[in-house]
Parts: C-alpha cells; sequence; structure tokens
C-alpha cells in the first residue's frame, strides 16, 4: 500500500470523526491512573481493553500479584509474517491538583497552549466543527503516555473505514506502571514469554518529537554507572592558619587527579576509555549527521559559549561515553566556609556508557587511572594505618544501579524495512537517532534482556508539561501519531 | 642581675608562698568575665586593679563608652631607658555550665588532670603542704588569659623579698574583649596613645607552649585574604544522560583551573606567588630551623603519610604564603547526588601572607592566573551576553576580611635584649619561632597599626581546653609565667 494512500485514510478518517476520537480520549483521560491506585488502574484496564475489543483484537489483562496488569492485546493476520507489538503506558505520574488550572482528571480543552494565551473551549460535537491542530487537551497523561493509545484507535478506524487491511500481525502490551519504574515488567515478560516470544519488532510509542517539532526515531538509550571517590587529608579539621601550607588539602588533591581525567576540549583522558566502544554503523553515523543540527538554539538557551568535543553536535555527542562530575564536595563555601583545611573531598563521577562498554570494565579503567596517578584505592574507610603509608589514599566507591546501553543496530533487516516505511512518510523530515543519551529501563528489558529488536517512536509536542501540572497534548500529534501508527500498520 | 639569682628568687617566694598565690587566683577566677557582662566586667578590673595597685603600679580604667575597660597600669623605675608594656586579657569566652564537671566560676583544685585520673583536693592553706606541679585548677580562664596576670603578680613579689630591682618602666594593658575580637583596642590605642606611646617593647602574654612542652616565643603573624571562585556551566541544570558529553561540566573546569595552580608537592604555581615574599633573616632562619620538630608526631596524630613542600617542617613552611582550597562545591554528593550537570561550581580559595605580600596585590595574582588559562573574569552574576561570549567564565569575589602579616624582625635590637635574657633561662630548650601561622588581631594592632615591637610569650599548659568546658592551667605553668616574666622584669 502507498504510504500517501495510507496517510490519507487516516486523516480523511479524523476530518469526518475528529470529535468522536477527543470524545472517546476525553472519557480514557477521565480514569485517574497513577499505578498505585489499583481500583482505577482496572478502570483504565478495563476501558482500554474495550476499546481495542471493538478493533477487531483479542484483548486480555496479564496479571501479577499486586502489580497493574499488563492491557494485552493481539490481532492476527492471516499469511502475515511479521509480528510488531506496541508499546505504551497507560498509568501516569501523581498529580497536585491544587497546582493544576483544572482538575487532572477533568480533561479540558483550549484553543491553544495556556502559555501562548490560549482560552478553553468545549469539546466539538459534530464534524461540522472544525478541529485546529493547535488544540490543546490539559489532562494527566493527555501525552504521557495515553496519546498513543488513542492514536493508534484512531490509525485503526481510519484504516478500516478505507477498506485497506493491516500487512502485520499486530500486539499491544500496554504498561500500568512505566511511571514507578516498570518494577514487574520483566516478570511479566518471562512468566507471559508464550504470548511475547514470536514478536518480530516492539514500538516503543512515548515521549515527544525533536526540538524542531519534526518526528523522531530512536533506537537504543545509553548505559550508566557511577563512582564516589573520597580523597583523604589529615584526620581532623586543621586551622588553615596553623597548617596551611604544609598539611595536604584533599580538595586540592582531589582536584588535580580529576583534571588529569578529561581535557578542555571534554576528552577523557583515561587509558583504554573509548577502546570498547562499538563504533555506529555508517548508516546510523549517517542517520545522526542528518538530525537537524539544534546546538545553536541550544546553546543560546543555555547561555553557553561553547561544548565539549569542540563542537560535535550533540546528537553525535551522546553516542560516546560521558563522563561527568555530577557532584563534588569538601568544607563548606558561601556563608558556611571556615578558616579550616577539610578531613575529605567528594566526587561523583558518572558515566554514560555506549554499545560495547561494560560498566564494570569501565570503572576499573577509572580505577587504573587513579593508581596512575599515585593513589592507594580503598573500598571502605581507610584505617589509620593504611592512611599513614600512602600519600594519597582514595576510597572508590561504585554505585550498583549500573547497566549496559540498549540499542539495536539500525542496519538490521526487521528494523531496517520499518525504517523505509517511516521515511517514506516523513520525507526528509524524519530524524533517525541511533540512540538517546539517556538511560530506558524499557529498552533494556527489551533490547537486552529478552532480546528483541525495537524501534522507540515519538509523537507527542514537546511543550507537554510531561510529569508535572498542566499537562497537555496538541490535538496535531495526536493526528500525527495516528498518521505514523497508520504507516506501522501497513507496512510493506 | 644573674638570670639563676632571679629565677631562684621567683622559686623561693613560690616555695614559700605559693599557698597565697592560689589562694589570691582563686579569688580572680571566681569573677565571671564574659564581654559583654559589663558588671562583672568592672568586678574584675576593680579585683586587678588592687592587686596591681598594692604592687607598686598607678592604676587607672582606661574607658570607652559601651566597652570593657582597660585594665591600665604604669610602675616607672628611675633611670630606665626601656618601657615594657604586658598585654593580657581579663575576658573569657562564654561557658555551658551543663558541659563542666565544677561550675565554672567555682575555681576547683585537682591533683592532676582529669583525664588522666587526677582527684579534687582542698586549695592549700599553709606553706607546709607541699604544692606539685602537676596539680590543675578548673575554672573558666585559668590559662586564657587570667594566667599571666597572676604570675606576673607572682614574680613582682618574688623580685619584692629577694630585694631584686625592676630595670625597665612597666605598663600594664590588660584587654577586656579579646574573646569578642578586641573591637575596641584600635580604639582605645589611639585614644590613650599619651600614655603608650612611649613603650619600647610589648610583651603579649598569651597562649600555650610548644607541643612538645618547650617555652615559646613568636614574633608574628601571617595575614590573610581569600577568594571565592565560580564557574559557570549551563543555564539550568542538565539531565546527564541526555547532555553529558556535551554540555560542559562546571567541576571538572573548576577542578582543571585549580589543579593548575599547584602541584603535588604543595608547591603553588601562580606566577610570582613568592616574589613580594621578604625572606626571614638568616637569624629568624636559624631560630626556625631549631625549634624540635614536631612534624613526625603531628602527621601520626593526624593520619598523614606525608606533607606538602617536601618535608620541609611545619615552623618553615608557614612562613611561606599559602593557598588553601577551604571549600568547593558543585551538584551533590552522596545520597542527594543526581544525575545533573550542575550550573556551577564553586571554590573557596583562602592565602595566609607573609611579610611583604599585600592582600590585594596577591589577589591580583590569583586573577591574573585565572585570565591566563582562559577564563573571564566578572565579579557579579555574569550575564547571558557574557556567558556567551565566553568559553569560560568565572565570577570573582574577594574577602573583604583580609589583612597584612604583623611580624616584627627578630633582628631589631631591641628584641634582641629581649631574646638574649630569655634564652640565659630557657637554655637550650626555648622555641623562638619567627611567625606563628595563623593570623592575630592583636599583633596586627601592635605591630603594624602603632607600629611598635613586641614578643609574644607563651606560658600555659596546651591541654588547658582553652575554650571549652573543663579550661584549666597546670600549676608549674603558672609558676614558669611567673619565673619567665621575672626575667623579663630583670633584663639588663
Amino acid at each position: 500500500m502507498e504510504t500517501e494512500k495510507v496517510v490519507e485514510a487516516s486523516r480523511s478518517w479524523i476530518k469526518k470523526h475528529g470529535h468522536e476520537i477527543l470524545a472517546e480520549y476525553r472519557e480514557l483521560l477521565n480514569l485517574p491512573n497513577h499505578a498505585a491506585d489499583l481500583p482505577n488502574i482496572e478502570r483504565n484496564c478495563d476501558f482500554i481493553s474495550a476499546m481495542f475489543a471493538k478493533r477487531g483484537f483479542n484483548m486480555q489483562l496479564l496479571r501479577l500479584d499486586g502489580a497493574p496488569p499488563i492491557v494485552y492485546g493481539e490481532r492476527l493476520v492471516p499469511g502475515a509474517t511479521r509480528t510488531l507489538c506496541i508499546y505504551a503506558h497507560y498509568d501516569g505520574q501523581p498529580v497536585v491538583p491544587e497546582n493544576w488550572t483544572h482538575l487532572p482528571f477533568e480533561p479540558t480543552l483550549y484553543d491553544g497552549a495556556m502559555p501562548t494565551g490560549g482560552q478553553p473551549i468545549p469539546f466539538p460535537t459534530s464534524s461540522n466543527e472544525d478541529i485546529d491542530d493547535e488544540w490543546r487537551i490539559y489532562a494527566r497523561s493527555a501525552s504521557d503516555d495515553k496519546a498513543p493509545i488513542i492514536s493508534l484507535a484512531a490509525a485503526l478506524d481510519g484504516l478500516e473505514a478505507a477498506g485497506i487491511g493491516l500487512t502485520s500481525n499486530i500486539k499491544l502490551f500496554f504498561d500500568g506502571e512505566e511511571e514507578i519504574g516498570s518494577p514487574h515488567v520483566d516478570e511479566y515478560l518471562r512468566t507471559y514469554d508464550y504470548l511475547l516470544n514470536d514478536i518480530t519488532t516492539w514500538l516503543l510509542v512515548d515521549g515527544a518529537v525533536y526540538p524542531t517539532g519534526d518526528p523522531s526515531f530512536k533506537f537504543g538509550s545509553r548505559g550508566r554507572t557511577a563512582l564516589q571517590l573520597t580523597a583523604y587529608g589529615p584526620a581532623r579539621p586543621l586551622h588553615s592558619g596553623h597548617y596551611g601550607n604544609w598539611a595536604p588539602v584533599p580538595g586540592q588533591m582531589l582536584a588535580r587527579l580529576l583534571a588529569s581525567m578529561k581535557d578542555d576540549d571534554g576528552q577523557v583522558l583515561i587509558d583504554g576509555f573509548y577502546d570498547s566502544v562499538i563504533p555506529m554503523t555508517p548508516f546510523e553515523r549517517s542517520q545522526a549527521e542528518q538530525a537537524p543540527n539544534i546546538d545553536e538554539q541550544l546553546k543560546d538557551e543555555l547561555a553557553l559559549h561553547s561544548t565539549e568535543g569542540g563542537g560535535e553536535s550533540l546528537n553525535l555527542r551522546i553516542q560516546l561515553p560521558s563522563l561527568t562530575l555530577r557532584g563534588i564536595s569538601s568544607g563548606s563555601v558561601g556563608e558556611k566556609a571556615r578558616n579550616v583545611i577539610p578531613t575529605t573531598a567528594v566526587a561523583e563521577l558518572e558515566m554514560r556508557l555506549v554499545n560495547g562498554n561494560d560498566p564494570d570494565e569501565m570503572c576499573d579503567l577509572v580505577e587504573a587511572h587513579i593508581r596512575k596517578e599515585g593513589w592507594h584505592i580503598v573500598t571502605e574507610e581507610p584505617t589509620h594505618e593504611i592512611r599513614r603509608s600512602h600519600k594519597k589514599v582514595m576510597k572508590v566507591v561504585r554505585d550498583p544501579e549500573s547497566f549496559t546501553a540498549s540499542k539495536v543496530e539500525m542496519d538490521r533487516p526487521e528494523i531496517q524495512e520499518i525504517i523505509n516505511g517511516l521515511k517514506a512518510f516523513t520525507k526528509d523530515r524524519g530524524v533517525f537517532l541511533p540512540a538517546t543519551g539517556a538511560s530506558n529501563r524499557i529498552y533494556g528489558l527489551i533490547f537486552n534482556d529478552i532480546g528483541k529488536p525495537g524501534i522507540c517512536i515519538n509523537t507527542v509536542n514537546r511543550d507537554n508539561n510531561q510529569h508535572g501540572a498542566d499537562e497537555n497534548v496538541r490535538v496535531g500529534n495526536l493526528w500525527y501519531g495516528a498518521d505514523i501508527l497508520s504507516v506501522c500498520l501497513t507496512l510493506p
């Protein structure tokens, strides 16, 4: 099926039935959905199950004791050789109603974004009322992450109305605890493996489009590990007059170590730091390079003159491991500053990891560097004897919250065929990023733990106040979600 | 007069009249003496005035509105060409009585220090009772700084009884607000200049003997200045995943700057940092070198393997300016550590200064170094435009609490004659240090502001709990104070 016809089907359905889509979405957003509020979680499950049951899906609620159910569904297509699974989450962040302009579970339509002067308007009731793309619906989860659910419903209806058949088996996997860290999803994946192991590719629909407003797609996220470093000076705080220029100053010693780890341009100087990186494929690099460069806009927003990496773009820089001094402390600053030589200095170093980096091996490299700089490393508070025996003693504590990157190679055939389908729709506007710089638990569970490929699809507006008060979705982004899911449902 | 005879006079008086000295001291220590408690301050003044009036001094209370009086006295010696002024302070630190074993103004005699098992004993009432040097008197200001007052009284009595005359005019200047920073002493010195301008040399009697227990004398203290440095990163905290390896990290940038200021051995690398130092005279250096080396003992106490300056002794190191990172902070450490790139990093740099160092010029050198390292310096929060225009922007704020060193050259003839007299008493045990590493307001007022030479004489035991609960003085140190003041009163 040609992409144009598919999108036309989506758009013509929306044009005629937009008011009905918004009415159905209003009902869905009317249901409180914090993961801990299990009675309301069940109401969400029932509503969503009914939505897709009437659209030809066999629905069931996957259950584990005490956990929000997974809303699971499947619609099998005779002769299909590909099975796509659409992931979204129906739970939302907790709300503080007094911070909201309207109650968070009383969806309110606006004729534009509040900060730009948008005003409340009634929901439309017939197809005679034109619906503007700039309208906003204000409600908890309007963007994050019920939007893909209503977009999918609209896409299915549009294709049905146009008589366009699905080309893949479609499964639904709607998570009910993403905002509390999806603590049961790994167990769900293992327990219900028999329902999921035939999935070819996951479509993870969550998050906002690229800063330019262009559609964006991602194929992985960075891993993470961290180290806490403690440098030791005198055993008790010393008067900086009586002992200054004689007693070693732990903050100064730590600063020297940190300076040795990274040059003025942000290049990490630790031996082997970049050696285990599995480089991007030529295709991946070309995609990262083609993404619109938002660096100048960001630098202005962040009041930055320049960035690490000598001007290499953010999109390329996040495809490499990072070493970030996220915290440092010794003595006191400001009004609490005292004339002392402090006893210790502490640094918190975080690393974001890419494909090929093992968290433990990366920590090993940092420790090897610390030793090379003449430090004696301990893992617990050093004894008097240890401090007396070594000029520079450092306690290194590794963060137990460490994990590898989650990355799907964009060159894989089952990914390529989806990318090709999507590109026919996005034309020259699509942003295909090999990986996001942040870390994502769901990617890890799917790409690493169960070893399935997937694509993260971002559909909602960036200014959606995700997680905060006055969360909202731009109506045009709901329609955009329907378009793109229509394309996915009808891939050649 | 030969030193032996003078000390013999002191000791034989103490042997016969020790119980009377302690009785008089008990009365003095019975008087509460916080500088803000003006009624009790007056009682101290009256008591001390009476003490020295009966010992041949013309006494008067110098007064300024709202300030504790200076207890001033003079005893002129016909034909004397030298006028010595003895400084001590009769006020004490505030007390928290519930932390004390006995009430702070109910002096209690012990047969040894409490921590070594000393037990309370009655005050002696006759010369038949032997007084042990190890006895302690527990009371606020027993050491700091009423001890020199009672030692001086004993010294005067001993010389009188032995028929040994004073060889200098003696003036007394007893401060009543030292523990709150002597805020009126500069005004006292100016207002009563007509009483003080004929003083040849001040004897500042305060503080504890050398760590080895040896008598110690000092001729100055270091100055001080400080800078607060703030390095700027992104205008808002950034997610370390989304932006790590692209956004500049202010703590890392600051660490590189700090590392460039000082080498691994503690040598300051700032151009010109040591250039303005007026070196010690050969005599001063020889005295600093002869002081017993306490470094190994200190290093063990402080759990240090080594010190700045490649093993040069503490006594020599404090004769040079210091550059101490007394505080650094960026982001958070420990349980509060978050995955962010912080917006700023702050360092507190303190310098202790020696003779020749001007605080402003030293700050200029630090700023020149910062510029040399490529930073743009501002003195107020930088604007968006400034941050956009410079790769590295640093706010530098100078500490208004800055002052030069206060130092008397030990080679001065009026100082040399006192040193010679003291050395005849201390033999090879005296510790004559060119300067202490800390800063001292009184030294500054006398050595710098009114330009008079002086010597700081330390007489009390180190374990005196100065400023804390259970302050005490070792009785042997009161006798030692009497000996040394006897020597000073009878210098050739």
